[in-house]
């Protein structure tokens, strides 16, 4: 059973506060891709909000490091603030692909994409803020549709990349377009990870 | 050592089952990528088999969170069962890339990859079996064979890639063949990965 | 805190052992994409190098399964003994590259990030021997090193593939660029997850 304690409440804060920091990377990427203007700064604000990210990830590692008793296992406290550092990094990561490679505007598939990551990072959100009163269903329904959106983003990767090969004819867009529709994919994998990540602990914490 | 109880059966079971099914997927990608007709269906039945191993993973996690005592650490189960996953999960995505990707036919070099792995999905799958006698010397075996074909499959990927890029002129058949040599020789990695767990799983426990 | 006695100084021997050998492959790296020459002779050597690599990373493995007091957390040692292994292993890959795609001469862009590699291994074998003596302070000035080196590699890499798809007009010159400095600029991810490792690690044994 979860000890709750003020020390715990710091942590379940942290977590949350990485957490939210996730859903406003999602929401500046969505901006981004549909109103894709002043990119220079709007992917500078993405590397701020990622940098952001890093130092909340950093305050998790180092009071785990100093603490002796944590409310859920140390290793699950580092495996989830990992995963949500991963989440922004891919995010960040498809951004500054999209200003490096000179793209004129993005696809209806790239857009397509980061709707779905705009969704799912929403539901890590709610799963996360269900986790310190232990309400496996909460959480439960909330790693199903994160499940269900990774699945949805991995069949829409699949189509754009069938179509990608089908019907563009220039090597070096296709090799960019591929690589911004994985990069975006892998974010919806991370909140997968991060979903399972919490199931386990609720159920161990049941 | 080993306490071997009804409730242990039940995880090496739960293993064998996975092995198993990544040995009955490993045949479907072989006889895909040698018999390379009915692409819809025959990537569909890998897509099911790849289901099926989704659903043993989830079960053998549920288990172990609801099981106070393993037979094995805990860690390593999951750890065992999770690359086991991947394997599978692998070669889903080569038979997915041969179908999206509107291949005519697989190269010898495709089918020469795939047969290492399915050779070496058959060690994986022997590996696993000696498990609950803690025969070190039986696993060890099975481990050195994988850490050998794992070997085998990274030198034909370096060779098959100096070759495509020495001969294919069209980059985008170079870009379809190269990610899905790269895909199949993941495969053997993530079974050296299995093969390193096992032998220290019986190395702990002797 | 630790313990140290004989059997621990093995540990943190091998450690060394390992970070040395990693500075001897970026030191045979370096040598090789400055003086571009004997490329089958040079390659082969590195891959001997990451041999070595593999047979200390496996000493330290098996000495681990058979140690039952270890002078600092198991999972640690192995953790940190696989990310020196992987800092080795994509150094080879990345000469191998170099020599499978047949390379005339090597660009000033692999040049620079082939140099913050061989400052980033340095710093990784200083931080290393500054374990034992549970020196965080030394540790910590390492890591951050390793820190800014891994941003600069990473500020190369995108600068790099910004260039490579903005000049370079053979898409199969592109590729292979492409894929050597992603591979380079992995070797500094691995020598910054060896650096958190052991900042954790000396924090946590504080």
């Amino acid at each position: 059973m979860f000890r709750v304690m003020p020390q715990d409440d710091k942590f379940f804060t942290l977590l949350n506060t990485a957490a939210a920091n996730a859903v406003d990377t999602a929401a500046a990427l969505s901006d981004f891709v549909q109103h894709f203007e002043n990119v220079q700064e709007k992917s500078r604000h993405i590397k701020e909000l990622e940098s952001r990210g890093d130092n909340i990830t950093h305050e998790i590692i180092t009071k785990l490091n100093q603490t002796f008793v944590t409310p859920i296992d140390r290793e699950d406290i580092h495996a989830i603030a990992s995963h949500m550092d991963d989440i922004v990094d891919w995010m960040e990561a498809a951004s500054a692909r999209l200003a490096m490679y000179r793209i004129e505007v993005p696809t209806p598939q790239c857009v397509a994409l980061v709707n779905v990551i705009e969704q799912s990072v929403q539901e890590v959100k709610a799963a996360v803020a269900a986790l310190p009163a232990r309400n496996f269903e909460l959480v439960r329904r909330h790693s199903m549709e994160i499940n269900r959106l990774e699945n949805e983003a991995d069949r829409l990767l699949r189509e754009d990349l069938a179509d990608l090969f089908a019907t563009e004819k220039d090597p070096l867009t296709v090799m960019k377009w591929k690589e911004i529709y994985e990069t975006l994919e892998v974010v919806t994998d991370e909140c997968e990870d991060v979903a399972h990540l919490l199931e386990s602990v609720v159920m161990k914490n049941a």
